[in-house]
């Protein structure tokens, strides 16, 4: 039970998102990765108004940020990297092995969120936005295509380099947890059956019932439910 | 001159792209990077259409891929690490610094570029489409939020973690080049000094130099111009 509020390691989580939301906030990679390598943390909790200052912690004003005795630094990648690092466990150290971990987290982040991302948005967020619905075709092209590549390379394979799990594969199931949950993984079994393998390892069955139960403690009253 | 056909480095570049993403395509991160460091490297170009097994190098079908005798990966970030894990002028070996510095090169993928990308394609790729005029003003919004904030984080310094340029800035400095393209640096005078600085340097220009002369060398013919 690595949560520990004595422990050096700290995080910034949200107090409380829309259920939406609610498991796939991005402390979720850095409580998974922390819960991989069995250390213990302690959690902030922020709201969606943060305190003043967060912006020098974290200049998007966005969760997590993370520090210990020796380091503090936000994005994701970046703290799934310095996590790695501790723990061969989810790092490789072999060089060749470790680049495409690494290479892994970016493609995450970078080749295949924005366009889950932003086609997720259409649903939700821009979904009365006039122009949401007949954007719906272009974004789902340009989303599907970036699955199915990846569905392509990941084949037959267990994780993305093959029987080694690494902060690359938990990156990357984290982004198609944001696909899944919109609907967008049903054409693609190979990436569903993926994330299905990443969600059943324990350490991540231990970080999301601790986002979630964040959440569940801190949920907003209906108006006059204190009357 | 790093360029260099007996080099053990090799990546991969466009024959050649329109005139609109010349000196944007995302070989001239890795190419700035080697300039910097130093490293002799040897290109490989493909066409538009890539050479069969290609996503076998890169699961995305784009370019760069990057090879030595080490490693072969792709994903512009992690080819910046590796670079950087050679070259303490680019990665800081001090464990905060290094993370600051690999922090950005996240940041520039994942907080910024998705934004200012999303936002340029609707003056290009999207610009027939009906519901390119009207979404806008939305990815306006989220693309001027990013660029506020990265600006505010700059303030005055010289690069992102003050006087020492990084892999960091590096990449920060290509994704700011798609806004700076596309308008969206006009009201932000921070960013484009920064843009400026990034290009003065040697290794910058030497790095878009080369991208060009293989453009140029490979203009496509107008038909009937071989005639």
């Amino acid at each position: 039970m690595p949560l520990n509020p004595e422990a050096s390691i700290e995080i910034t989580a949200m107090r409380w998102v829309p259920p939406g939301a609610q498991g796939l906030v991005k402390d979720m990679r850095v409580r998974w990765a922390l819960e991989e390598a069995g250390l213990d943390y302690r959690v902030r909790l922020v709201g969606m108004e943060k305190p003043p200052g967060y912006t020098n912690d974290q200049a998007f004003n966005q969760v997590p940020c993370f520090r210990d005795d020796t380091v503090q630094i936000f994005e994701s990648g970046a703290i799934l990297q310095y996590i790695g690092e501790k723990t061969e466990a989810l790092l490789p150290r072999e060089p060749q092995a470790k680049s495409r971990a690494i290479q892994w987290t970016y493609a995450a982040v970078s080749s295949v969120e924005p366009f889950v991302q932003f086609r997720a948005l259409l649903n939700v967020v821009f979904a009365d936005q006039p122009w949401a619905e007949p954007a719906k075709p272009t974004f789902d092209h340009f989303a599907r295509l970036r699955l199915q590549q990846l569905s392509d390379s990941l084949g037959e394979k267990q994780w993305l380099e093959g029987d080694r799990f690494t902060i690359g594969d938990l990156m990357m199931v984290t982004v198609l947890r944001i696909a899944d949950r919109s609907g967008q993984l049903a054409d693609f079994p190979t990436l569903a059956a993926y994330v299905q393998r990443g969600q059943q390892r324990p350490a991540f069955k231990q970080a999301l019932s601790d986002q979630l139960a964040a959440f569940a403690a801190n949920e907003p009253q209906p108006e006059g439910a204190a009357a």
